[in-house]
């Protein structure tokens, strides 16, 4: 019993026990403005920099959004190549449903037929039948035909007349575009947070919205763009990136701070040319593709009309990153940071023992090296003890001293 | 030789000489109480809250992922201003091509030829030609027409009949349209972890996929959807929101804990209105937008049906996070963690040292005070040592002392 | 006065008097090995794994991207079941617009008119007027009629002739489609970084682009892809995947390290299919849709052409992390990584006070066990430093003594 009850109390010194580092305090100003000047420079780093500039106490949430585009604007077209047209949003609009991708179109190119230098030829065996090149204008069919008194080209299957694309138009065709205006309606969510805004602010109100058009300075938050301000914004000129057409970005930047101290979470419109100007390397430069519509002559054959559509891309691009105080990466980077507070006594710890006139002395009562002689000496120290009792004891002994005028102090 | 011998067992002692802490223990149950406490806190918070609740030991990655849709279902419309019609997914899904924006419209305006205020005049003057607002119907022509006996406007070019669309039809066309399901095929990449989903779990077989339909609680895995069912819980009643249009936001979530003793990885639906139905601070309410379908009439001039479809979009917003067990997270929080743990002698020494009774003894042993006096008295013992061996070589002598009555102490 | 100072002086003494715990520093080369073996493991996770492999010193941000793409090829088709044709790009591309997705069809359905069982009735109460089954085929009329001679099926409203898509087409109608060539211009962005990149690389010139085309040993770079080539990739045969149609990812790896040290940004692709091919769990396998072509008859009345077509959806699948060193995940990684450094000692002791030889020895000199008894025992030496004090007094009255022979040492 007195064993298990021995044992019970060693586990329990054991457990309870507490195990506390022996310390030395050493009453040097220097030393000590060393240890505080860099812990003041840890704290500095934590606060100002972690904190303040990288809200690194925050988790994140990236965003997720849906647009809606709707253009407005109307045309008239009066060229040499195409009958007088007038034009509205079903027109020139494409496609027509609403996504986060709106082409208009600006541009057609004349359609003439002129020969391919790829497909001239000589005689038949120049024109493998069935063959067709991705990048020409049909399968051949084997036969080498008169294209022109001098030319000879080899004969293709393909719709008629052939499309040639090397001829840009001069002008663009929808001039007009530039007076376009475009309405983007964008809700976000960021669903960490569940937080969900839309770009038309809750101070905005419809007759507002009714005559209002986007300006960086004046109008930051109307949501309707004049095509030609945008483009004119990404550093481009309206006409000259019509006739060749090309994408423009219109980047939402919806980053949010989400704590409540801050609150504020609102969009930032900016405008960027996506693709490539630079001629050097680059294959179809600025932005068109082909559509039909296809007709039904009154003898049930079917014909179509072509369309190259040379034009500006509008891409809504969202994106956008929210943060909110989350305790996970606060205690991470507080505990990074406590980390490198408990470096500073090995700094000044080192300057201490270094640098320091007394570094001596410090080394002396701080640090204490074991060694076998240290061990003999502790022995000789025991040993000395021994000696020094029996004095004690002596004096004791003259204590009880038998002859009382030789006791200590005594006067007689 | 000896001296490379010193010096190279110099640098060895350097390296390898083992630099501890000198330590007290103190038996005292209280101390070592709140030591241990601090301890099970920490280790608390890091097993329960950063490891089982944030799951903070994985690596995340975000989803890609592509939807395809299809719509089915019929309506039959025989209203006043159209030509009774049978409607099957071609006609009323805008567009075709199957992408995660499916569009099905439910009604068309009426198209009459008012009066737009913005353009009634007294003259021509009142009519600049060429002039056109973008919100406006067209290009002025310059002449001002009478439009009634009591109204005069500005004539446009434009197409004929002009368009209005400030009266909403008051029913939707398409009321049958909420019968209509949608089937909705996801599949997702966690590119960093290799995974791949898909929304149509291996456990459904194609039997029950062609007769089942979603339902939260009965079918919740079935990728089949019944329009009124998704605009029912995302609490807007179908026919209103048909008549105005509307964007509808299926949401899948495909959040995945993807360590071996987790394994869940299935999508979960939600359902939410994206668009604002606000009509405080809102422009062009609702969904709609306009397309045209192109027609030549035997004489070959190109005539056109311009329909203003008003109609539910339905957006699959796909998102979501994946986690896995990685090494860097983990040892990032173990260490904040470990960095808390290495904090609490810091609070157990306070408390020793403030609140406990013994704290003068404590403090009188773990803390030794390095100052001046003391290395002076430290020397002044030195010189003591110094005094104290002649006495003790003296009393030595005096033991051997035969005259008694010279024996130290006495007074004759 | 003295009293602020002594006040400010102990305020002074408590800001920066600098506490360092005493160590004791063990000339045991075996503790020394293992203390730093463990810390040069450490160091080598960090080193190697954590910033080497993993990069955890980089903060990331993930990739924007838009995405053009371009078909070129042609095809010449002449079936039974349709009249010759001649097919290019605006034929078989739907929709037309340019997005990252692009469908390219190439197989129609036969439309034949037969009984669809789930509508065999045998009189006319078998059919409910107005209902229609999703999956159906149209509206009920409510009439069962003669099918044929043995079957009977109600009667409904829809387009004529009817469509029945249980058949398959056992041919590509497009087998030439296997040689089409799409080009992909890609354009992301890296906002945090504001680094902006193409797919068409700065070294890469027009006439490359011109004939080139991509090749993952020898044209790596070219964005030019073949179909046939993009299919096999992705390890499905292009011909039976045309006749079922399916969705084929074209994946973009854009993952970047954006660290001047390393400066390698450059697009990686590949090719998955992405739709189930698995027919057990699958409902409409493959991938098709519908869409109609429309058209008016001299007299005005609206007809239709229903397309179903079955072909290859290529998505572009863009992502990417882009990584560059940033400050707060070193330092939350380096403190980590020291929080196990300032682990090691603790092992190192523990090896110490168990395994080693001398463990007795160290114990005695690194731990000091306060408790009752060596209090008492420093009492008792206190006391006996106050019987010590009046030797000395003693000696010292002695000294001033006024008999010579007497003093100290004397010997008479």
């Amino acid at each position: 019993m007195t064993k298990t009850a021995g044992c019970c109390q060693g586990c329990l010194h054991y457990v309870f026990d507490y195990e506390t580092p022996k310390t030395l305090v050493i009453p040097s100003i220097r030393v000590g403005f060393v240890f505080r000047f860099t812990q003041f420079l840890v704290v500095l780093y934590v606060v100002g920099y972690v904190c303040v500039v990288q809200k690194a106490y925050q988790e994140t949430d990236s965003v997720l959004s849906t647009v809606t585009t709707k253009v407005k604007g109307f045309a008239f077209t009066n060229t040499s190549d195409a009958d007088p047209r007038f034009w509205d949003v079903a027109d020139y609009v494409v496609p027509p449903q609403v996504s986060n991708i709106r082409f208009v179109f600006t541009a057609n190119t004349h359609k003439l037929n002129l020969p391919n230098p790829s497909t001239s030829c000589v005689d038949d065996c120049d024109c493998i039948e069935g063959y067709s090149d991705p990048r020409g204008n049909g399968i051949l069919t084997g036969l080498c035909e008169n294209y022109s008194t001098t030319v000879k080209t080899c004969e293709v299957i393909s719709w008629c007349p052939l499309e040639i694309d090397t001829k840009l138009p001069e002008h663009a065709l929808l001039a007009a575009a530039e007076n376009f205006t475009v309405l983007i309606k964008n809700s976000i969510t960021y669903p960490k947070f569940n937080v969900h805004r839309r770009n038309i602010l809750p101070h905005i109100n419809s007759s507002y919205l009714k005559r209002c058009e986007f300006n960086r300075t004046t109008d930051p938050d109307c949501p309707i763009f004049r095509l030609k301000h945008i483009v004119s914004e990404a550093g481009e000129e309206f006409q000259d990136m019509a006739v060749k057409g090309g994408i423009l970005g219109i980047i939402i930047d919806w980053s949010c701070d989400l704590d409540w101290w801050a609150r504020k979470c609102n969009p930032q419109y900016s405008f960027r040319r996506l693709d490539n100007k630079n001629p050097a390397n680059n294959v179809a430069p600025g932005f068109n593709f082909r559509f039909a519509k296809y007709y039904k002559t009154p003898d049930g054959e079917e014909t179509r009309t072509l369309i190259k559509a040379y034009g500006i891309r509008f891409d809504v691009v969202v994106h956008g990153t929210a943060g909110k105080f989350g305790i996970v990466p606060t205690v991470v980077n507080l505990g990074a940071a406590l980390t490198f507070l408990s470096l500073v006594p090995v700094v000044a710890d080192w300057v201490m023992l270094t640098c320091m006139g007394k570094r001596d002395l410090y080394k002396k009562h701080k640090i204490t090296h074991l060694n076998e002689v240290a061990d003999t000496e502790t022995v000789i120290s025991f040993l000395l003890q021994m000696n020094i009792f029996p004095k004690y004891r002596f004096s004791a002994s003259l204590i009880s001293n038998d002859r009382p005028e030789n006791v200590l102090f005594v006067d007689p």
